[in-house]
């Protein structure tokens, strides 16, 4: 079951990654790419708690492995770095030595032990890290303390950044939780199809953090599909450095639901801002499907919709062409009985329980202009839904990805 | 195991649905589309064996169930009919009952038991056949005896028709097989994602014709994507009418593989015409994985690379961008050891045995430009190979599908 937002916390205007206590980030221009920033870092006064989610992609980037690596030596990371442009990914073991290099140097730098250090990289994949411009850039960290940089260094093809922060009071303390984000290609709804980090004050021990990890993050970073590719480096890496000092959290504590609600909700709006900044889109569209045998299945139908290509170009010709959105449901390989289903597109329902309606297209059409277009899908298999988002498919689309390495 | 084509049958210049022995095909504008040919049949001097495999999509179309149940009375068919611009699917009780009338009506008109003729229809989704045009254009039945318009008259999208026969001598017969297909959007690898006719003049039983269906259209039909959705009212029917007298064929006959064989190369040939004719497609993408463990499994690590958007849009941009290439076989879902994984472009090996090489990357564009581009994926877990096709995602896919009722 998917919780209702009661809205028991505060979103903070224009707030960055660095709004939690003891986080520090920023961003630098390095020389990957031509002109834009492209190397960033985040850094906690203190070792945090940490965990990660990794991409399902069969060839996990080196920096995912030493990541990985560093969270299983103590469930502890003090900074994170990252480069874009590159994705040191099919890059062998000099791909491996060279993340090793990046994680280690980062230490150097911060006086940190090297296992506190998180790397990702994003960008072409099977290209050498550029080593000397890692270095200096590595050299520079601490130039920029503007969390705005470090959210511009981590983008490819976005237009643009993806951050959020919101307040909670936890045991009387003012906990924070803020996220930043890259998406744009290949972001497709198992998993780790993009980067996003998330920065805490709140104190929780790592193993409760990995599970509010696993169960945020399936209802919102796996949840979002832009064209069906999963990338080779993608992650979400939490960091909870308990500078507020409340009473450490973990499932059982009283005010773990509110935590996870505020939680959740910064990882929803990320991976909205994901799907919206799509390579090319220029409509977020959100499904809705309710009334399943389970959650899974409402997922799995509803990404079936976002995820068709007849649904996404249909959408961005702002057609009201509803049989597409039948076909895809249909084809979506998850059994249903056709008599129980119902459908509209925003306010304007079209099938009523098997029956097509004489309904009034243009009503459709008022919601197919707008920037957010919603398409509602009713079952009679049960009572549980799933909400997914998606962007339409457009020219520019094309354009990006036929060009992408000229 | 997929055979190795060594042509012991002819193919026949310019040859057309007709060519089998006691086939006449026609068709005619009956005013469902503007000017184009709208309204196709194909008529067998003798009622043949029939049998058919249909898209597996939850919502079958009305024409799909009755011709269904046609098969079901007597595994035999005389007849087919067709319209394209309207599919007659999401049309309920009605749609069905329109469905009936139009095989009525051609059965009258052509003197023969309803049971005996099939209809089909292919165009948008949701709206009633207008039966009046669709009566008026029974009534003309045989003012066209040209296969040609029959295999214009299916077409939607489509830029060309789709059509090829070959000779293949049995028992000393020339029994010839023909085939005609539409196709363009909405080819999904999950058979019957089109609609294409196959008529032979030998004979044989239906149930040795519904098993080598099954065997030609898993390894052409089930073979091919454009863009990953899958249609409601697809079919592929084949009509075998014995008027070439031959000792009836089955499974076990000597010549049994050479008439697969023959018949496969024709399901195959269409399935390539349908991937080269895909919605604004400029390039046929080949891609053959080899050493896997099972067929299906190669087939799905294939199907997962040709239905990448962005393997699509970089062969359409004509970049040897391979990295998306490792990217959608690790997202495949497919498990295989990736030090065992080889790649090539054409004739310029990329990986081999999971080292990248200093390849030149002008010889991957030398392949890059042509209108077909071969891709070959060899991995170390076994002797099984499948090869798929499909084609470039571009502009003009976007184009046709965001304006496509407009």
């Amino acid at each position: 079951m998917e919780h209702t937002l009661s809205k028991s916390f505060n979103i903070l205007e224009n707030a960055h990654i660095d709004q939690p206590k003891g986080f520090i980030a920023g961003g630098i221009h390095a020389g990957l790419r031509k002109s834009k920033l492209d190397f960033g870092w985040i850094y906690s006064e203190v070792p945090a708690s940490a965990a990660a989610v990794y991409t399902q992609n069969t060839f996990q980037a080196a920096p995912l492995e030493v990541t990985q690596e560093a969270l299983k030596h103590s469930s502890q990371l003090q900074a994170v770095v990252v480069n874009s442009a590159n994705a040191n990914s099919y890059t062998g073991e000099q791909g491996y030595q060279d993340a090793i290099q990046m994680q280690q140097l980062t230490a150097e730098k911060m006086g940190i032990d090297p296992s506190l250090v998180a790397v990702s990289s994003t960008g072409v994949i099977g290209e050498m890290l550029p080593m000397d411009l890692i270095k200096g850039a590595i050299a520079r960290i601490g130039e920029s303390e503007a969390a705005a940089d470090f959210e511009h260094a981590i983008l490819t093809t976005d237009l643009k950044t993806k951050h959020i922060a919101v307040e909670v009071e936890i045991d009387g303390k003012p906990i924070t939780i803020a996220g930043a984000a890259k998406g744009s290609g290949m972001i497709h709804p198992n998993m780790a199809t993009m980067l996003s980090f998330i920065t805490t004050d709140a104190k929780i021990e790592a193993d409760s953090l990995q599970q509010g990890l696993r169960q945020t993050t399936d209802q919102s970073f796996n949840r979002i599909t832009v064209d069906g590719d999963c990338s080779t480096n993608d992650m979400v890496l939490v960091l909870a450095n308990g500078m507020q000092n409340n009473e450490t959290l973990h499932p059982q504590h009283p005010e773990w639901h509110r935590f996870i609600e505020a939680w959740q909700f910064v990882s929803r709006e990320l991976a909205k801002m994901i799907a919206k900044d799509g390579e090319g889109a220029t409509k977020l569209i959100e499904v809705t499907v309710e009334g399943a045998k389970s959650e899974q299945g409402a997922a799995g139908m509803a990404k079936a919709v976002v995820g068709s290509s007849l649904v996404k170009t249909a959408i961005y010709g702002e057609d009201a062409n509803w049989g597409r959105i039948i076909s895809a449901l249909g084809a979506s390989g998850i059994p249903f009985d056709k008599h129980g289903l119902s459908l509209a597109i925003g306010p304007e329902q079209i099938i009523q329980d098997g029956e097509l309606l004489s309904f009034y297209e243009p009503n459709c059409v008022k919601e197919l202009v707008k920037d957010t277009v919603h398409l509602f899908i009713s079952l009679k298999e049960g009572s549980e839904k799933a909400t997914v988002w998606g962007c339409d498919l457009t020219y520019d689309y094309v354009q990006i990805n036929a060009s992408y390495r000229t």
